[in-house]
């Protein structure tokens, strides 16, 4: 038969998935032969029984649960209802993964009217027993009984009022009583019964309410912001009272082996005399730094520090650490891995990796990848973030922290910056003309666009903090307002923009700067010597790749070359293309590009020096470089001299229902051969003349983009072909030069094997092959997948971490038949995936050779690229 | 060795592929005895080796040609070049599959200064002599030297000119011989070398140029619109050259054995006395009906019948032939299946099968079911489309044949139909407001909008012709105006279409209406016992419901229901539904909607009776219900009373980048579930009153469509459950009903294993599958498509046949996944390939049980299955 209870002596620390963390680390330390209060866990398989059979414990469990009471009794020598000596358990939700303050406590069950007597004759301390019964009828009433506190505080408050008291501690044992007795009066009123008073019906009602605090409303909500599976379920662990508050030689507190800010090796925490847990937490008593400790309890100090060593090297990590300090006798309440910043994640790693603690590859897995960027960026100041109120929040579009105030268009921001502001662009969405804007603002706050759209792309470029694609925000760009919720913010007004969690806040908050440690150096070779993927970046400036080389890119695995094109000298000549009526005309604005194309490649390659450059040829669909309102068409008009009703009537001709599918990527190739000849001739002209002047041996990738068939491939190619053998021929030189293509359409995966004899590279572009995939634009979806994620639907956001089991199919099928095809054919992914660390796991797994991802998520990458390695082994 | 040169007595019927379908038909005439003028073929494979080497033949294959050339020279007893007796040959072109006039022909080759002395003493007949060795210069310049034509004719009228002839044959032999002259100086002049006089010079470059021709502007075209692959290449066959012009005992002709036109069982055909095969061809003198022939060459008439029978029993098929008569001697110098309409079609089948000459599944096989679609729609008078001019062509979206004066919008073409006229509705786009319009209209043309835009669905459903995405067009709404090219027609101007080609035609053109055989009934009934698939329709009104049910159709495996939102008294509450600001309000404009609906779904029902239905839930985006243009906006808001910045607010909430990829389909269910438990329970409750008033067993079956994901499905399936088990317990029945999916979306089909779980059946939405695993808009890509036609990159339009490689690999595993998890899941394909052929035969061979499409497409479809059950066995 099926275990559906442990006590503490028959289980361990890696029992978490059954025990739940709390339940198995009590376990581990009774095990070890630390001091713990007995108790028993009800496991996390029960749970999921419960929610099974409809909200029922099965009799079985039952019968478990009392058979390990008795067990606890006699370990105890206390009896549950005995009025001489009666036995009180704490009952505590434990799942597998630690859900801070997320569900529900029950302290002091098994008081009654009878052993709350009794009690008070054990402790001696009648005031202490009837404060101990009344806060558990609170307690049990709002937890289990789901009686509103503010019933209970109403009763508790009024007899304060009544003797004009201003403190709890004011409150006499009679007047306790009197309030107990009011407690059970509400309880009647409100549930037509009386408050229970057999502790077991107690316990079981407990049990159940801490079941049912699985899916209340906060616990689905946080494991929704952490990804956590409702399917674990949680344990409940039921453990004998120990009392911090029986006086001054009483006290509870929380510790840590080092500290979780900054990873120092010492021990970190703190106190309170004469206390139980919650008054640690409600804050109505400033605690003592832990050092004191050594004053109050200085044996018990001594026994402590000695634990919590014992338990540091007994688990190789940080241990964050409750105990209870009852007549000068240690309790140890709970141990875990100490949740950490991720400057301390980076210290602790490399100092236990000294101290011959762990080895370099546990160091590595030490580090949430995710945390690295928190060192890249600016980042709030803790303590104020703390105070600040969270608005709204929107996509994590380009990591920071940003502060400032208030601007709605690219020139307001400027002047304001120019006279000395901070501020924040607020954009229903940028196109390129907000550019100037963009570079001068803090941050960039958009109501529309995904993570792949103007602003998200450009921000992250620049390392600057964006959120986009804020569904739930109003920007109304005339009025110069912006409307979140109830608040209405008008230009000038101070908000504050979390880029890393996509969060929008109200006011001013601090932000500190970023520094790179020693350590992060350290871990960050560490991984390097460890990862098997290359990482590459996605970068189209030498600015954005010196920067990715800093991080320690390897290579360009996507150089985008439309922002190229809307530079302000250059979108004329474009523009002049767009509008051509004949070939010789195109080719005549396209001859004035070439120049300028030819220099950003060079620029490239001498940021990149030997590394590789993969090049992509022009994506978008011409209308994007093309005004849109009336007004904007009048003004270009003007401006290049091309008849109002011409260029309107080319803009209308460009239009498109659905731009995503569309004219772009290869296709406009096809169309217009002498755009990818320009592009192809600027590509290996900037390589010929870079090769010569700095001596470095670039080999340039071509990437062609959006190919769905082989044939449409082998077209563009032959024309990248014959421009770059003429090119070379008519300098002189000889050297290779590779011709590869995304791999973004579904039917490009699907015939991977058919695209493979044209192309000598794969590069992944997931973005695009997961709105295909599923049918999902992103710039549209934004308040669908929100929806879906709210619903279960999506476990997590498929445009932040590949979609294993659908997009994952199609790339692992890619790899396959491309490596069918051509053995020797390389392969990576440029998609915004390739700095996701759970992707970048997949991308291991599948046999992609390199990663490539914005320079900020350099590092990144190369972390997780190294633990993926590790968990494959 | 490879042999690249096949005499006539070498070959036969069935090596069409090398010796192309001239040489292989003349071969297998010679096996079988008939007086076929002896000659050689030079395969298709030469035809591509010389493609391959650089348009250069092959010493081996020269050398095997003049081998052949012997033998030709052995057997008749002439000799090239030889002055006494020369060989004359005709070099002709013969591809695989027949196209027409596409490539070039040269006769009288092998006549030079010398061998039209001695043909001139053979024939005594020196002018026909000089007039071939003319004709022939003429010929060779044109295809072999590509000289312009007009230079000879310059030459040759002069000489007319010179003399005051009226006629070509008032030129003496003399004449002839000055021309002569002067086409040899043209030649020198444009070639700078002299006419070739070695006759096999003449041979290898007239077989050079039959290469060339090959890829001719015209062949290429041809093809194209033939969906004849580029790769199969010419053959060139070399032929003794036999002379109806030889005085009145010869003559030429072409005949088929049975009626072209309707398939009558008697020898139709024409002939011309004293004439070569290219002056019937030309048209200069009007041919005798082939009977008549009975009367000039009795003999010669009696043997003919004879071989013409002979011809069609060996081929078990109506024969197209050519034959000549020189001096009283028939020569048959062609024969092949011969065209025919398809009402010929189908009575040669019948008869042919009835005379014992045939089988059923051979009679099923012999109608092209493309054709049928001739069968039930008006068509254009055969004689009249001669004449007219095409002015472009778009996407055959309706099939039929319509004429009338054009109008620009709905209301025009109502006034213009009430008073009598007959209108061609001309528009960009169509909506759901030109309805009225389209009915009126004998057919509708758009600019935009592909074969499942809006205008075509509808007209298919009417089954009114409709060309649509006709790219080439300008249409000027405003000032009704439509531009094609040079013209410019205006209101009230006639033009004509033909929705079945997708051409557009200049002036009136007289249509003559369908009518059904019994010969057709015959047909298809030994297709329906022949076929396994079955075949449904799309069909969302009892009015196309029957049609389709008169047609054969089996079911209905796609019922639309957002037209039913438009209907006039309902798009109101449609539009209060969409602008709901809370749930409550939007179940009230539900509410109002739902006995509407109920209707929709009895009528259909019963339309249908026993067969199935599947209905499927709303698909479109809510903003498609929402006016866009201002004007519009501000009318519909005085006219439902809601303020215009609401409406425009909406409507600017509700838009979308691209919103084939936005909120529609079953996220839409997702998020309003509302909508989804109306439609459940009209269905459900249309399903109990149509049981109990007509006594139908009614098993309705609900699809949700756009499904990405298990849990997205299991979501809207939850909800449609509910409400429907809640409806059948409230009216106290039982009865069965199916829910099952659209796969339309590539992460469906890749992950249909799971989709199978909660799906009891799959229906193919290959239009959407197609364009997002193409990542292709239909409504964008059209010009696109084009292109790549043109280019090659395409050799079918995926929208129109099944892509097999990319979108069939997709169907193909989503049946397999979907088999393994639920071995007994229905299985269908609703997309618009459910029509076509080729797809067809895509969708028997992968394991669907039925196909679905437009109710005049359901007797192709009947046949095009019962060919895929013949072809698969």
């Amino acid at each position: 038969m099926k275990k559906f209870v442990y006590s503490f002596n028959e289980g361990s620390k890696d029992m978490k998935d059954l025990l739940g963390g709390k339940g198995a680390n009590l376990a581990e330390m009774t095990k070890i032969g630390l001091p713990v209060p007995f108790g028993f866990t009800v496991t996390t398989e029960a749970c999921n029984r419960y929610y099974d059979e409809g909200k029922k414990i099965g009799d079985d469990i039952v019968a478990s649960i009392f058979e390990k009471l008795e067990e606890l009794e006699n370990t105890t020598g206390k009896k549950f209802g005995d009025v001489e000596n009666p036995l009180l358990v704490s009952v505590r939700s434990g799942a597998k993964i630690s859900m801070p303050g997320m569900m529900d406590t029950i302290l002091n069950l098994g008081l009654n009217d009878q052993t709350v007597e009794g009690l008070a004759a054990l402790t001696e301390n009648p005031r202490f027993a009837y404060d101990s019964y009344r806060r558990f009828i609170q307690m049990f009433g709002d937890v289990v009984m789901e009686i509103a506190k503010t019933k209970f505080d109403a009763i508790f408050d009024a007899k304060k009022e009544e003797h004009g008291y201003e403190f709890d501690v004011d409150l006499t044992t009679e007047d306790l009583k009197e309030i107990i007795v009011g407690y059970k009066a509400l309880v009647k009123e409100e549930m037509g019964r009386d408050f229970p008073q057999e502790p077991k019906d107690q316990l079981m009602e407990a049990i159940m309410a801490v079941f049912r605090s699985w899916n209340n409303d906060r616990a689905i909500l946080y494991r929704q912001l952490n990804e956590i599976p409702d399917s674990i379920g949680t344990a409940v662990n039921v453990q004998s009272m120990v009392f911090g508050n029986m006086g001054e030689t009483s006290g509870t507190g929380v510790a840590f082996t080092r500290s979780p800010v900054n990873g120092e090796k010492a021990i970190f925490g703190e106190f309170l005399v004469n206390a139980q847990g919650e008054d640690v937490v409600a804050g109505i008593r400033t605690p003592q730094p832990i050092a004191e400790m050594a004053q109050a309890f200085p044996e018990v100090y001594t026994e402590f520090t000695r634990i919590a060593e014992l338990l540091e090297k007994h688990y190789t990590d940080m241990q964050d650490m409750e105990f209870t300090v009852e007549r000068n006798k240690l309790f140890m309440l709970q141990t875990r891995n100490g949740k950490r910043t991720a400057p301390a994640a980076v210290k602790i790693a490399v100092d236990m990796q000294s101290e011959g603690l762990i080895d370099k590859e546990t160091a590595v897995m030490r580090i949430e990848p995710a945390q690295i960027d928190q060192l890249l960026h600016p980042m709030f100041d803790a303590e104020e973030l703390k105070e600040a109120e969270k608005l709204t929040k929107g996509l994590p579009a380009s990591p920071g922290a940003a502060t400032g105030q208030i601007y709605f268009n690219a020139s307001d921001a400027e002047t304001a910056v120019a006279n000395g502001a901070k501020a924040i662009l607020v954009r229903l969405e940028t196109s390129p003309e907000d550019l100037a804007g963009m570079v001068a603002a803090e941050g960039i706050l958009t109501a529309r666009g995904g993570m792949t759209s103007h602003a998200a792309v450009v921000a992250r470029g620049m390392g600057k903090c964006c959120v986009s694609g804020c569904a739930e925000i109003k920007v109304d760009e005339e009025a110069k307002e912006l409307t979140i919720g109830e608040y209405v913010f008008k230009e000038g007004d101070y908000i504050s923009l979390d880029g890393t969690a996509g969060d929008v806040l109200k006011g001013q908050i601090k932000t500190v700067p970023p520094e790179l440690s020693g350590d992060f150096a350290e871990i960050m070779s560490w991984a390097d010597e460890i990862r098997t993927l290359k990482i590459r970046t996605n970068a189209d400036n030498p600015r954005d790749a010196k920067q990715a080389v800093e991080f320690g890119a390897e290579g360009i695995g996507l150089c985008r070359t439309e922002h190229m094109f809307f530079e302000e000298e250059r979108i004329p000549a474009v523009r002049r293309m767009i509008l051509a009526d004949s070939e010789e005309e195109r080719r005549e604005a396209l001859k004035f590009l070439l120049p300028y194309q030819k220099g950003d490649f060079k620029g490239i390659y001498e940021a990149m020096g030997d590394r590789p450059v993969t090049i992509r040829l022009l994506d978008p669909p011409l209308h994007e470089f093309l005004p849109h309102t009336d007004e904007e068409i009048k003004a270009l008009s003007e401006q290049i001299g091309v008849p109002y009703e011409k260029l309107a009537k080319k803009t209308q001709e460009l239009h498109e229902f659905n731009p995503m599918l569309g004219h772009r990527g290869c296709r406009l190739a096809v169309t217009y051969p002498e755009i990818a000849e320009m592009q192809a001739e600027a590509i290996i002209m900037a390589a010929i003349e870079v090769r010569k002047e700095q001596g470095l041996d670039i080999i340039p990738e071509i990437m062609i983009p959006l190919v769905g068939m082989r044939k449409e491939l082998a077209d563009v190619k032959a024309t990248v072909v014959k421009t770059v053998e003429a090119v070379l021929e008519r300098e002189g030189v000889k050297f290779d030069y590779l011709i590869g293509t995304m791999i973004e359409i579904p039917r490009a995966a699907l015939t991977a094997d058919e695209i493979a004899e044209e192309a000598e590279f794969f590069s992944f572009g997931t973005n695009d092959l997961t709105q295909m995939t599923f049918g999902f634009s992103r710039d549209d979806t934004g308040k669908i997948i929100k929806e879906y994620r709210e619903k279960g639907i999506f476990d997590d956001d498929p445009f932040q971490s590949i979609d294993q089991v659908g997009v994952g199919k199609l790339v692992k099928m890619a790899v396959e038949l491309g490596k069918q095809t051509r053995p020797s054919i390389k392969l990576g992914i440029c998609g915004e995936h390739g700095g996701d660390p759970k992707s970048i796991e997949f991308c291991n797994a599948v046999g992609l050779q390199y990663v490539s991802c914005s320079p900020f998520r350099v590092p990144i990458a190369r972390l997780a690229a190294a633990q993926a390695a590790i968990k494959q082994k």
